[in-house]
């Protein structure tokens, strides 16, 4: 059958991904239908026909066996499912960037790409070692989220320093001095928004690379969630920079 | 041994609860030791000596053994875990609330858990049905800080707000015409800050029932994710009314 083909479990070293369920499936088609192989429909899949006539549309395969669901339904059970090439992106110069140092949890890191396109922040940069942003339970946590972002992966900070050396660096650290408030919030053309591992934070470099911030919380927590830390840190930068109304 | 019991899988209908993991075990005997009945460490656990001075502080049972583990790890592997009572506590009158009605994940009631005490506010009401708040995959998430709110259940929303008729009210909608922001965010010696289901929201009555607002997002994505979204708003109003500085 035309774009079928044999659905192994996926590995990072893949040059594609799978994104399943519903949500995933439709942003796929809606935000980067260039990037689908195929389709995948379960029996079980309850549909209005949307997802057949986007596949038509894009003349992207659109299969119906469900026998390719076995090696995707291992947690959590899913009636679609799509095949994408994996798009890593360039960050655009000319535009706000959050970047993530070492982000260790995949369900994080998706929850992170959904609230980083909810704050109108179209520019992530993953530093690694760091989860795959591009795995199916990223792809799923992120709710499609990726296929709305560019996303760049790094090896080192200072790589991607060297590249945008133009941002303005804010690093956000528990202990640093400046609370983020929407008051003081700072007001540039572009900026790089820096949080690091779930565990560690970001190291003592950070202080002196960037302008090193908090968010502002009560005693009783050592910390926020990370997707929370980000989800909050952006959106005062995204309200108070003009990127949401 | 004293205050040791078979350990078994935990259910909801239960009167005690286990707190996994080296997190939520130190934030119960540092927040609430009067609810801790007994507290296991795995012969694989590293510690400094600290949970096991505390429980002698608080003439807590702590008990070695490895085969109370087996029912306990059945996901991620934990080498310390708390048995505890079970807290349903009512709000603080004088106080704000975060209100969540019917959350359906506990991963995502954790976290909420987690920013609600982030953000200063102590009293949390949960409107049933709902994930279970004190279910061990909760306080994990919760990261412990469970045991550093008030936590409440109700049948309905109506039962709270007969209880609870002077706080000012405010439904977040995501087609609520008000969008929150720091500039407009009310301040009011009580309020609270409603919530609705991941995947329905609120219903059409919490537009009489309180001030609907919404939380300011690009068309890039359909909604936040429950946790950010409770973040993010509880976040601009415990810093505008003055709980967090």
């Amino acid at each position: 059958m035309k774009g079928n083909q044999i659905i192994r479990s996926y590995k990072r070293e893949f040059s594609f991904s799978y994104a399943p369920g519903a949500y995933a499936v439709m942003e796929l088609l809606l935000a980067s239908p260039q990037l689908a192989r195929a389709v995948y429909v379960h029996s079980k899949h309850i549909g209005d026909g949307t997802v057949e006539a986007l596949c038509a549309r894009h003349n992207i395969p659109c299969i119906h066996d469900d026998r390719s669901f076995l090696r995707i339904n291992q947690k959590e059970n899913t009636y679609l499912f799509a095949v994408f090439d994996k798009s890593p992106a360039k960050p655009d110069r000319n535009r706000p960037h959050v970047v993530l140092v070492n982000p260790s949890d995949m369900g994080n890191l998706g929850t992170i790409i959904r609230a980083v396109a909810g704050c109108g922040i179209g520019d992530l940069v993953v530093v690694e070692p760091a989860a795959d942003a591009f795995a199916p339970k990223t792809v799923r946590a992120s709710m499609g989220a990726i296929f709305r972002v560019r996303c760049a992966q790094y090896r080192s900070f200072e790589a991607y320093l060297s590249e945008y050396g133009e941002h303005a660096v804010f690093s956000f650290m528990l202990d640093a001095e400046m609370p983020l408030r929407f008051d003081n919030c700072p007001v540039c053309e572009r900026f790089a928004l820096v949080f690091g591992n779930e565990a560690h934070g970001l190291g003592e470099e950070f202080r002196r690379i960037g302008r090193a911030m908090s968010i502002p919380q009560s005693p009783e927590i050592d910390s926020y969630n990370i997707a929370v830390a980000v989800g909050i840190g952006a959106h005062i930068f995204a309200v108070k920079n003009g990127l949401l109304v």
